[in-house]
């Protein structure tokens, strides 16, 4: 799986009815310092996340096996969003702090 | 999913039987400013997409099931076309607008 | 899909067997403008392809689709051999034109 | 299959279902000379991995053929600890003494 | 398919009971020279490749498709031993001179 951040939406009216419904949301990936990389994913939402949350990517098959993204024709589906992240003893991202920050 | 650009089409007569009747088209990525960048792929569509119009691709297995595409020998196909992006809070493309400047 | 050049041929009499039988070419990966870029990949033919033909690779399990390559333990294709590729309203490619040009 | 050193952890309240109490860890990639590369990835563990321990990722549908990370919506997972790596005739890496060198 | 060179072991006692009994090899991927590359690959060996030898790396579920590779957990498999390679008329490789030279 990758993380990133969720940083837009798409709207799309022409589109294939089995993505009705759907969220599509724009995924800035970052590196493990959780800062911006320049590129990024789209990917349907199964979690109900927003923008500015750090999200996990499930991509391919996988993708299509989230709760509420079962069989849909989508290549890449966020399944949980981030709270925490530590690395080498280190928490480089927490939830409430990022918040509290801006 | 990635999106890009629809920019062109390819054009084969000898095919696998499971390609026939499908429209291939040339997709040139876009980066999140919506500039072309130097990579692209080639996608069946699914959705009755134009030259010049964003489009969604579906990669992997998940192309296989959009609706127009079902069980066909493909790893890209086109399942929407973009009307909008907005990110970080600004619209950076809008189809009529795009339409509109040209 | 991607697309490329048939430029060479792979040999191996130590295979899987369920690979028996099969043509397995080297492809040079191209650029929109039709130049060889630094990537290749071997892919099986599918459809009778020769060196020098421009082809479309299909990967992942939907190259096991392919009416000739049916469940075979392959990740890449050769679906269609490319006769003409139109961008932005310019053929930059046309199977005829680059046979007399030899 | 790809392999790197397991560097953290992910924590995560609001996630798919069926992600529930499978630990997600971030596992940076390593060079042939086990040396860290800029690229890392978050992977389930399958093997009860830990902190500084060097990993075995399969990614994509298999992963989810792991004993312990079955029909999982995931598309990498943990499913070896290495203890050594040898190339080229050299042992260019062996758990024990890696740990002695702490 | 990709094509590098076996180059190297894995040693894993800590594993998923479905990779016990599998050969994981380091292979190095090359260029259409031959030439290293500097990124590698893990594989799972379904055609007893040794040490030194060319071959042929099947990706993604294909790889399970391997004969001695039935439904293993695995991401990449070995499925062919490279004899020759002809590229643009050239023989690029061929094993025996390739054993001579050493």
């Amino acid at each position: 799986m990758n993380f990133g951040r969720v940083v837009g939406t798409i709207v799309s009216t022409s589109k294939d009815p089995n993505l009705e419904g759907l969220k599509l949301l724009v995924v800035q990936h970052v590196n493990m310092d959780m800062k911006d990389t320049n590129t990024f994913t789209v990917a349907a939402d199964g979690v109900g996340a927003g923008i500015g949350e750090y999200v996990l990517v499930v991509t391919g098959s996988s993708a299509r096996l989230g709760t509420n993204l079962k069989n849909r024709p989508i290549d890449a589906g966020i399944l949980a969003i981030v709270d925490a992240v530590e690395v080498e003893g280190d928490i480089i991202y927490r939830k409430e702090e990022e918040a509290a920050a801006r």
